[in-house]
């Protein structure tokens, strides 16, 4: 099958074996993926990951020990747990120290013509909801595993930094609380979207003297977090949703003079995710900036790595 | 000033003098004022109140110690609190021991054509939000004093028990958490208005068996409490949001033997609300059901009073 490889650079590979469905999991046609962040950093050599790329995805499913689910319009969790050990039975799947995760580790992602995972990770796609939006369902989730995380209250002044593809769907489930809400970004065009909701927003670099209850680093890089945590005030929460490649230097000290705390975040629950898209409590179709064929994926990878650009989608 | 005055029994009073406005309060010409549940119970003799009700409303500044704020369009917070003991300063000023409350406790209310308030529990109502939506800023903080409160998980199956004024309102801002949600009532017409929404709903005594991990009762009357706690799984919470006059026997054992967390929810923040009502995030002109003249105080009541009524609004 046709599937977007990389090996240490990006190629389109035209004879990838298509893959083997193992008892338990199900064979999705792949109709849309996206490029997200990670899948950047996966190229500067994050998780140490070869093989196909791709996360996101909205497919159909070919085959499955489930007869009913053939034929049905899927999205999948993509943290393929063991669902035996103590961190399984505990309830935190998505911690599984055995886990793979689809493009990331240890299994093929979704760039490709099909992908496989475990029946159970899918998820079914109401008609309401197009291709176009079923494919942010996995970014979307990771947005709501804030909420899942932190109690924020109505009333509480936060900050979501960064207006990149995460920060933008972030920012969206924030408003969504009633909180006193604050999006700040370094792109006049990309934070309008936010603007067009009645979301306040500020550029970066304007003098900025935030105290915010929350603070959400979705930068995506590593200058993010000194920038995240001078705006949080004292005793309150700092929630990292950045993964990057390599180390940085981090001022921990401040973090225990002011009491802060800092909450990691990562992937996060689809049927949430779901039910927002369903009631059109988030926008997500203005975020795509483009869509090409899997074929043109280095160009789609080129264009994903241009400032200005939001998400771009392959299809397989 | 004209005024709907309850002393035992509801009058409306064309000679009721206009109230005197305190150093640092505000005086307000009311524009549209709302009948509450509380306001029905208040007339069995909940809190043994007698004055002018009403605590529900939005109106114009005519004098204040601040000039700017004359002229404003404002709705208002309804405990007034010292602002100096030990609750004001702990950051709880809805709890303050000397507070009024404005048409419940020892402060007349708004169904006049003036009522005073403090002029720090005001707010400005931005342009966007018409008087018919900003005289639901109060009912609907209340429902966000939920959230305030608990920390309501994406994932979690929460049930709002009653289609009421009050349970309309929760249902639709516990939507917005994406939570999996079913709303419980008595009335198809109202339930329809959040099947509108996207929201599942059922008709209660329908053979409903639900163990849903938070539930909320907004029945307003003192049979939702064993009804609601029949649907919280073990371990979960129980959000009260009724007052009702009288005491009501309860099974306290069973909260200690399943663990449940019961929490009592009153008065929530305008600020959110006003949020939600200008970003279009709450549909709250569905529920206005009719609005009379003040003169027409005793048929509005009336009307507040019958089955299938939800927001009934009057205008001073």
């Amino acid at each position: 099958m046709r599937a977007l490889v990389y090996d240490g650079e990006l190629k389109l590979r035209a004879d990838y074996p298509q893959p083997v469905r193992p008892p338990g999991e199900a064979l999705v046609r792949v109709s849309l993926a996206g490029i997200c962040n990670t899948d950047l950093e996966i190229m500067r050599g994050y998780m140490g990951f070869k093989g196909i790329l791709g996360h996101e995805f909205v497919g159909v499913v070919e085959h499955c020990d489930d007869p009913s689910l053939v034929g049905q319009r899927v999205v999948g969790e993509i943290n393929c747990s063991c669902g035996t050990c103590p961190t399984c039975l505990a309830g935190r799947p998505t911690h599984c120290p055995q886990r793979t995760t689809l493009g990331i580790w240890a299994r093929d992602g979704a760039m490709a013509e099909y992908c496989v995972l475990p029946a159970r990770n899918l998820h079914l796609v109401p008609d309401s909801v197009s291709d176009e939006q079923a494919v942010f369902t996995e970014p979307l989730a990771a947005a709501l595993q804030i909420l899942e995380q932190v109690h924020l209250r109505p009333t509480e002044h936060v900050v979501v930094l960064g207006d990149g593809k995460l920060g933008l769907l972030v920012a969206q489930v924030m408003r969504l609380t009633g909180c006193d809400l604050l999006a700040v970004g370094r792109h006049t065009e990309k934070l309008a979207i936010l603007e067009r909701q009645g979301i306040p927003t500020r550029l970066a670099n304007t003098g900025l003297e935030i105290q915010a209850d929350v603070v959400v680093d979705c930068t995506g890089n590593p200058d993010g977090f000194a920038s995240a945590r001078a705006m949080v005030r004292p005793q309150g929460t700092l929630v990292l949703k950045s993964t990057f490649q390599g180390q940085k230097e981090a001022d921990l000290t401040s973090l225990v003079v002011d009491e802060i705390k800092l909450v990691g975040s990562r992937c996060g629950p689809f049927g949430p995710a779901l039910r927002l898209l369903d009631q059109r409590l988030v926008d997500v179709e203005s975020l795509i900036t483009a869509a090409y064929p899997l074929e043109e994926g280095a160009a789609a990878f080129e264009q994903a790595r241009t400032k200005g650009c939001i998400k771009v989608v392959l299809r397989p």
